[in-house]
């Protein structure tokens, strides 16, 4: 496993994300929404979850190539959950481009995202694998948890809830984002190389998938041209983020009644002043610093707990590259 | 088979719907999650296509009980689709009562319908029959199809399209409501029951859920207490039915332009005067007879290939219960 194999399996499984998906099409309007769904994925994310997951499958002894569908599943899974969640959040960005509700509406976005989790089950249900049934079985685990996240997050929105704890939010988060980040790209790679998992996967890969989504949230609030969604675009959806935790912690009654305040406006009805307000107290009690420090010490604690688990599988140099690749979560620009 | 078993069959399948379904979970708002999940379906729909899902399986030999899974599958898929329909259609009211989202917003209610798309899967993939692949196979077609023709339906009235004749309406409902409604429960009955569908399925049923569609158009535009939606719904969603296409077929260019004014109105600007002159139209140039007499003749067309198809089978108690069902569709009054 050299840098040469690694951006190969990159290229493969980015060719193959877009081979699973429909093209051209007679009617014209039908030939418009196959370009729909391919757009997200056209899009070109970084691939984290679903290069785990094949270096996974290689750590397990397996060839990545066999586990390729499964990446593809994986993949085409993220994509078409954030078609969804940009419009529940409605977010205005999406890997640099506006999201895909704010170029074709609501409606056939919506319908555009269910097309694309069906071309993920019909791959799923194509695998030619011995565990392909547990491999859809545990597809099915990780999203019943993600869905499952993102309905605390999107609750706490709407009922204007703050009163919340750093536990909440690990609660949260570790459904919205730490199983399909971290645990299930590992334990997939696992069952596709037709091993079963160890157990202590699901430890590591929460604290891994906590530091990944923390590090999302302080990307969010720092200026950086890398980044592909708007700048402090999580206080415009008052997403509930660590970094609101650890600030309602420290603010006065006062600071807080207004952050309150501003945060429960709508979306359109925040000004470019209160989002500057609620910056600069973030500032003042240094809770990005907080955060990306808590964020450190966890992917420090999965990453070493990761070394364990797959020190013993004897593949070194895929591990070598797992563990870089793990360790950026809690460090990456973008 | 006679009317005791049938309704025996209705409170079975209707119970293992509710069980596919999770509940209790100790966390307050997953477990409020839960039951937003069962919403639609605890409504209680007529379940019109599962029931037909199991007589398809009797009449070909099968056992309907061998079936059950199946026939939940294929409700649960209705009730997801309908909470995103819903949404996208900005539908107010759902089997008597306010749309899911009406209730808790846009963004949960795509979330849940998506928590409920899941747990459709989850059921076909512990399928436990010959043909369980094929099952799952027909499903995603079944679906692709469902969402090809809602995207034509919202493309045409996001791009303010009524440049529309009988042809592209018959496709769009080909798509959008017969494959689900008739085509695909009489060949899953077949597939669970470990038998091959007869070609001919495709052609009745898309003849049959065609006069089903046309039906519930001419239904939503009649006074009707036993009808769950709301009056006139369709005019204020600005819906592409047949009775619009006869009815631009036959205004004048003066009426077509008010027409057109008014139905590409936004919804939440169309008065009550706005529908009362659509609804004058409609009346003047009697479209709703001719679109129910234009259904009556798809139907009895569907219905005598039906005949044929099914005689053979040799279940005739089986196959006269499913022909009063399939007749009923152009002829139901709720």
């Amino acid at each position: 496993m050299n840098d040469l194999e690694l951006q190969k399996m990159q290229t493969t499984l980015s060719n193959a994300i877009i081979s699973a998906l429909p093209k051209n099409h007679k009617n014209k309007e039908i030939n418009h929404y196959y370009e729909l769904i391919s757009d997200y994925p056209k899009r070109g994310g970084k691939l984290i979850r679903g290069i785990l997951l094949l270096l996974s499958a290689e750590a397990h002894a397996g060839k990545w190539q066999d586990a390729l569908d499964v990446a593809v599943g994986l993949e085409l899974f993220q994509n078409w959950i954030l078609i969804h969640d940009d419009v529940e959040d409605e977010s205005d960005e999406r890997r640099g481009k506006p999201t895909l509700h704010k170029i074709i509406g609501d409606a056939r976005a919506i319908n555009v995202g269910d097309a694309l989790h069906v071309y993920m089950w019909q791959v799923l249900n194509n695998l030619n694998l011995p565990k392909a049934f547990e491999i859809r079985d545990e597809f099915l685990q990780m999203i019943h948890r993600t869905a499952e996240g993102q309905h605390l997050e999107l609750s706490w929105i709407e009922n204007n809830n703050f009163d919340l704890g750093e536990k909440d939010y690990l609660e949260m988060v570790s459904r919205k984002t730490a199983y399909y980040t971290v645990v299930y790209p590992l334990m997939l790679g696992a069952l596709a190389a037709n091993k079963i998992p160890d157990k202590k996967i699901l430890a590591l890969g929460i604290d891994l998938g906590i530091a990944f989504q923390i590090r999302d949230d302080v990307l969010n609030l720092s200026q950086n041209d890398e980044y592909g969604k708007e700048f402090a675009g999580d206080l415009y959806e008052a997403k509930r983020t660590l970094i609101l935790v650890k600030l309602f912690e420290q603010a006065s009654k006062q600071e807080e009644k207004e952050l309150k305040r501003i945060l429960n406006k709508k979306r359109t009805t925040k000004t470019k002043a209160d989002i500057d307000y609620v910056l600069s107290k973030i500032a003042k009690y240094n809770v990005l610093e907080q955060s990306q420090n808590y964020a450190e010490v966890k992917a420090a604690r999965g990453l070493e707990l990761f070394e364990d688990v797959f020190k013993i599988l004897g593949r070194p140099a895929v591990t070598a590259h797992m563990s870089r690749l793990l360790e950026s979560l809690a460090y990456r620009n973008s």
